[in-house]
């Protein structure tokens, strides 16, 4: 009967609506064209997608008549390859936020840990299978930097069975070392709480080796790593991620995912993104230095805070400007400008805003509108 | 903790690798070039995609740097405009198949009912919320018709929250009338169960109008209709689906879905496609035509007994042959035909095949292979 929704459904926020990078909504919001606009509100490699993505499309094309591979065993394979792992350890999802609901939906936790502030749709997933949220605030007088003593701690005192923890933290950026990750995964495991640790913008680091467990999820019995395609390969439009863990893991979530869940374009160009070495290499150099630069432009701009980025994101501290997040991302959008406003995340009030690092020319010219509203707002 | 898995997960199959149409591992398991297959097994329009699929896809390549609609806010408008609806009444998925498992998220059945034999994913749909599944078992000597006033008297006595309805019934073809429906919808209202009606394959129908309730399922308050843009529109790789409900309902299946849950391109072709006046009028008619063609045909063969199509597939007793459906199926499948094996389907046995509807030519080769095998099988 209707009326009778189940648990977690009815006190559900779709929380979509509160992520950047949905562009159509701002056009209309701000009365913009598409083209006018410079989207920093979502972290997608600047560079955009390698030239095979849009010849793999083409080239598949006859073969959107067939149903896609429902356990797209053949990128699995690709991924596994690449990773020097097994194709059983390996899942592919339509976006990884498929698989941020779906680990939870086969966990079913009763008290699930998440950072604040971190990514909005741990907190979601975890929600719509009923679980409750506690909270591992993270201080602003630490730059929101993650203790891992305290969070050892807390795991030990508490009784939460699923915690979900992103390296390099959204939005904040930290990142935390792979050998801390190590004693955090077996201190989890004698505490009986399965870690998912989402790995989606590591990818951008030069050397994210240092900092991965991929290698460790195949043998770890309470972890998953999480990655995503979409933003390194620049593709948010096509759907793409995985997950790596244990063979039994995988299997059982597998087995509770909707089949057919990877379309045939995400299957397809998944496999052959794998092989740009030369695109890879590039987008990781060029991140490193264009962070770099928009970082000491921003910090010499009046009254903002940069965090030192990671990799293709940087949170910015506007408390000392005249404005507030809103208003700031809103005096942006009229210029067609859109920033990530971070009012909607945990304890980041309306003192923040997040930007992507994008081309020079584009970063240029967000240093130009801010320094523009920056000079007025302190006049 | 991972050994603690949820309700329903543990026992769970994944029947997407009982569905016809994963041709890529049908050409593994026979030895076959992708090329060489006819694939009956799926029931995808043998027309192929109208050609605005192929160019819309072109001209949407440049969007892929760009997040999809959260809510596929613009094809929903386009469908509510299609039906003359409101697109507060139009939910989209990444194919139909994800609706049949959110609606049983949101609905959250404590008991279920589905025809036997019927579309194998509402039971495990059902299966992986921890629902009880009941079955409606349809009787062979009435040639699996469902005979509604038995339906009626099931709803009154027993304690069913949630009934999964496939109108015309897969794999058999069986088309329920819309009076039958609605006093269907009526009798479930009072028992409190709510009714998922799937037209999956009603728009291959010359009078869908006389069939569908999607005018009614707006002011319902215990009926979902889903619909597929996969078959009738051939884009089985793109995966596309709807459903159309009141708006309290659609809100909350809204709410409870993944985000960005429908890709670009889907979204895109989506939109184009449900102006084809011309390719939607062309199907139909051909359909129609060569359904009975087959039909006809198949009716002559030794020892087949096809069952009258309604849409754009055939079941077949094949239980007077000399074989049963697993060695038809191999035997058709080295010569690079594949048929559906219905043994998975419940109360089928290995007595029926399933045989999707498609052009001349090919079903003039699957009438010379049968013959074949059947002559021979006859000796």
């Amino acid at each position: 009967m209707i009326a009778q929704t189940g648990k977690g459904s009815i006190n559900m926020v779709n929380n979509s609506k509160m992520h950047g990078g949905n562009i159509k909504a701002a056009a209309k919001e701000y009365d913009l064209q598409l083209e006018e606009i410079i989207d920093f509100s979502a972290n997608i490699n600047f560079l955009g997608p390698p030239s095979v993505v849009e010849e793999e499309i083409k080239a598949s094309l006859d073969q959107i008549i067939h149903y896609p591979e429902p356990e797209a065993k053949t990128l699995c394979n690709e991924l596994a390859d690449y990773f020097g792992i097994q194709s059983r350890n390996v899942i592919v999802g339509n976006g990884e936020v498929e698989l941020i609901y779906l680990i939870s939906k086969v966990i079913q936790p009763s008290h699930a840990l998440v950072l604040a502030p971190t990514f909005s749709e741990y907190e979601a997933a975890v929600e719509s299978v009923g679980g409750k949220i506690e909270l591992f605030k993270l201080s602003r007088y630490n730059n929101f930097k993650i203790d891992m003593k305290s969070l050892f701690s807390k795991l030990e005192e508490s009784d939460i069975d699923l915690l979900f923890l992103c390296n390099p933290n959204n939005p904040t950026g930290d990142l935390i070392t792979k050998s801390e990750l190590l004693k955090l995964v077996e201190v989890a495991k004698n505490e009986e709480t399965f870690v998912v640790l989402d790995e989606a913008f590591l990818d951008f680091l030069m050397n994210e080796s240092e900092y991965t467990l991929i290698s460790e999820a195949v043998q770890q019995e309470n972890l998953l790593v999480l990655r995503s395609m979409t933003k390194f390969f620049a593709v948010p439009g096509l759907r793409i991620g995985y997950g790596i863990g244990n063979a039994n893991l995988i299997s059982k979530l597998e087995s509770s995912k909707d089949p057919w869940n990877v379309n045939l374009f995400a299957q397809q160009v998944g496999v052959k993104v794998l092989k740009e070495d030369t695109y890879i290499t590039k987008t990781k150099g060029t991140i490193k230095q264009e962070k770099e630069f928009l970082y000491q432009q921003l910090n010499q701009l009046k009254g903002l805070n940069p965090y030192r980025p990671t990799v293709n994101y940087i949170l910015i501290d506007i408390s000392d400007t005249e404005y507030n997040s809103q208003q700031l991302k809103s005096l942006l959008a009229s210029k067609g400008i859109l920033v990530r406003d971070c009012s909607t995340y945990h304890l980041l009030g309306k003192d923040f805003i997040r930007v992507a690092v994008k081309n020079r020319e584009d970063n240029q010219k967000l240093i130009k509108e801010l320094k523009l509203l920056l000079d007025l707002g302190g006049q």
